[in-house]
């Protein structure tokens, strides 16, 4: 008591837990980085008459976003090669152009831009997987986000590590280097059962055991990924996971497209997190994923944008919007995946998913102050008469006009303030001058 | 020759006709409404020393978009009814909040909200389904949009008319009063196969023969209407449509998602238009238009965003996007429909719908200058390695900068010139107050 806080007032917080619940005319009081109150605004007038005051006008105030899926850098290949099935599209376009121009320059320049895209759409913590993944943990932490730094473990030689050995060896020297920063934590990353063998699975079993870092992994993701591990395996992807010891509470498995009942089973078994890419997977004609029998079976289901070269953006609440049609689209049932599920998708389950729940996903006293804003006086989001539904149905992501990590403002009013804009804009445009190959 | 023409100056120009074209560093002429010439921005600088010039920066111009199946003024329904199935959404909620709150006043702000979405959207030209249709043609051409005006036809009493016959009446009330403007077109909008009974769409026919105007109608929208049409008539809604004489180049058909190959054939031989609108189609649980096939097959698609109160938004370009990636996702082919055709849905394919194809829908000399463009220099469009794909797959609806319809700017660097933002934010405020029933 007696400290200095800062009183955020908007007209609606959507705090997500409780859950369903619209809090009108609150203020959100910050102390030391961390969410210290939420109480009704004339009170807080009285309470803490000392606080510094941010005057939110008609604005909701919501949980950061979690982004649970990403590969910021891509945001450079973002539009490079589209129209393209998953497999044309990785080694006959992604990869050449990843081997030609991936280098710590791009990765710093390409996760700049992802960043102040995500910034501008209320995310405030994402799931990574990359090449160079120092360079996006330093460039993220300067930034002021909070990230899940998944080091990439693949049988494809790329520009930063020469195989699965050598990517072993950086993923260990990545969990030590940011041990002890508090914004970043260190996952390694698997890229897909299809690129990593036997001993290359074990060997990220081990690594994961010996460090406590968790695992994040494309699985699923085409239907061609089954028959190819049945004939090299004899078994499908998700019990050859099993096998090593890799699925439980601290997996991820991105994707998850072509799923039957006893995966569904094996996932509520281990506990083992879902990430879901809607818009990837609709894009690469691989298919959807099925969300509302996940979620009724207790699967922990969080929500990831994948990369802006698949995508084409990092957009999360377009990608949630998009979860809860498909949803609805593809099981004809208009009640599955509703608005305020959808808030949970992009908010509480990534942060389990990340194992950080009791630190951020909801607006609670205790938590990290890990916060957006939405200004809803746009005609897009009028009239509000159910503001979860017009935040999930409606909005913008643009509408995002301040975003909080930890009590600090790294979006204010529409401008990032950590972020050089224009020096990002200039780069992505000399690297569109760079790539033009004839 | 001679006289004072318009250069507008953008980056790039995205013609739609000749197919997947883009033009660099051109200039599109305006002459008294209309598109008076393309040519390199060098050479009209030459050739035109004493046009106005208007510099478009880094922006890409498009035709302007076409809505081609809207209920305007339910914008003020907005969010009001969520995550429900279209018979209990439409008989539970709409209609009973419809038969309280609808008024020439409801209708005539609610267009007005619709309107500046649209705008702030890129689109110059809607076709309108709604009570109080005179009202909606005064306001949109009041506004300079361009529209096609439906008159509604429903056997259920509504504020506007009592039934069948006095929909008719005023229907043809609309005919005659409209005949000389400009920017409206009237066209007979009967409600659905379900809502009008056999000597209601025998009237259509009759009418619309008399009157020349072109038909618009929700058809095979929900699975329940072929059995409901079975039992009842004997045959399926598109038969029996058929069997009235109503199918044909003169009729829109709205929905279109149960379709089989028949139907398909049907559609082919008599040239009927299909309003693709899937964002509307999957939140209600209905399913997808199979749009691929339809184009395959030769139909021409058109693309609308339903109403707001089951979309939830007016934005062609993400339900551009939406149907892209529905497309892919439900065939499984990443092939299918690529963001060069979804343009064509957005435009050619909407004024060819409306009938209109010589008049609007791409940039090319002698067509009405109805245009938009599009400010890329968003980190959210960058780098622009293909543009086309940059506006389909990653901008914003808000990244719409400026809008001329016939030559007339309409919103200029993002503000509305013929609508008072202020005051329509303030009535559908005012709306949101008045309709909170306990």
């Amino acid at each position: 008591m007696g400290s200095i806080g800062t009183l955020l007032l908007p007209r609606f917080v959507l705090p997500v837990r409780p859950e369903r619940t619209v809090l009108r005319e609150h203020a959100v009081r910050l102390l030391d980085g961390r969410i210290d109150a939420i109480l009704p605004a004339d009170e807080a007038a009285v309470r803490y008459p000392d606080d510094d005051r941010v005057d939110l006008g008609r604005h909701a105030l919501l949980p950061g976003f979690v982004n649970a899926h990403t590969h910021s850098p891509m945001s450079l290949l973002r539009g490079y090669a589209d129209d393209l099935a998953l497999d044309a599209w990785l080694r006959e376009h992604i990869w050449p152009a990843e081997q030609r121009w991936v280098s710590p320059e791009f990765v710093r320049e390409g996760t700049q831009l992802a960043l102040v895209e995500m910034l501008r759409g209320g995310v405030t913590c994402f799931n990574e997987m990359y090449f160079f993944p120092e360079v996006i943990a330093e460039t993220a932490d300067e930034a002021g986000l909070r990230a899940v730094i998944g080091a990439p473990v693949i049988d494809v030689p790329t520009p930063w590590a020469s195989g699965i050995a050598e990517c072993l060896e950086r993923s260990r020297e990545l969990v030590d280097r940011f041990a002890a920063t508090e914004r970043i934590d260190v996952a390694l990353a698997p890229h897909a059962p299809y690129t990593v063998d036997e001993a290359g699975l074990a060997a990220v079993k081990a690594l994961s055991e010996e460090t406590g870092v968790r695992v994040n992994m494309h699985v699923l993701e085409a239907a061609w990924e089954i028959r190819h591990s049945r004939e090299q395996f004899g078994k499908g992807p998700l019990q050859r996971l099993h096998g090593h010891g890799l699925l439980g509470p601290e997996f991820m498995a991105v994707h998850m497209v072509h799923l039957d009942e006893a995966d569904i089973a094996l996932l509520v078994e281990t506990g083992t997190h879902v990430i879901h890419c809607p818009e990837s997977n609709l894009k690469l004609g691989n298919g959807v994923c099925p969300v509302p029998a996940l979620l009724e079976a207790g699967v922990n289901v969080a929500l990831g944008t994948d990369g802006a070269a698949s995508n084409n953006d990092l957009d999360l609440l377009g990608e949630a919007r998009t979860a809860a049609l498909v949803a609805k689209g593809f099981s004809g049932d208009p009640e599955a995946l509703d608005a305020w599920k959808v808030l949970d998708l992009m908010t509480i389950n990534g942060a389990r998913a990340m194992g950080r729940e009791s630190d951020f996903g909801t607006i609670e006293p205790g938590k990290l102050a890990d916060l957006c804003a939405f200004d809803l006086d746009w005609p897009e989001t009028q009239p509000v008469h159910r503001v979860h539904a017009q935040v999930v149905y409606s909005a913008a992501s643009r509408q995002v006009s301040d975003v909080w990590v930890g009590g600090r403002r790294l979006l204010e009013a529409g401008a990032p303030t950590t972020l050089d804009l224009p020096g990002i804009l200039a780069s992505a445009e000399a690297w569109n001058a760079r790539m033009k190959v004839a």
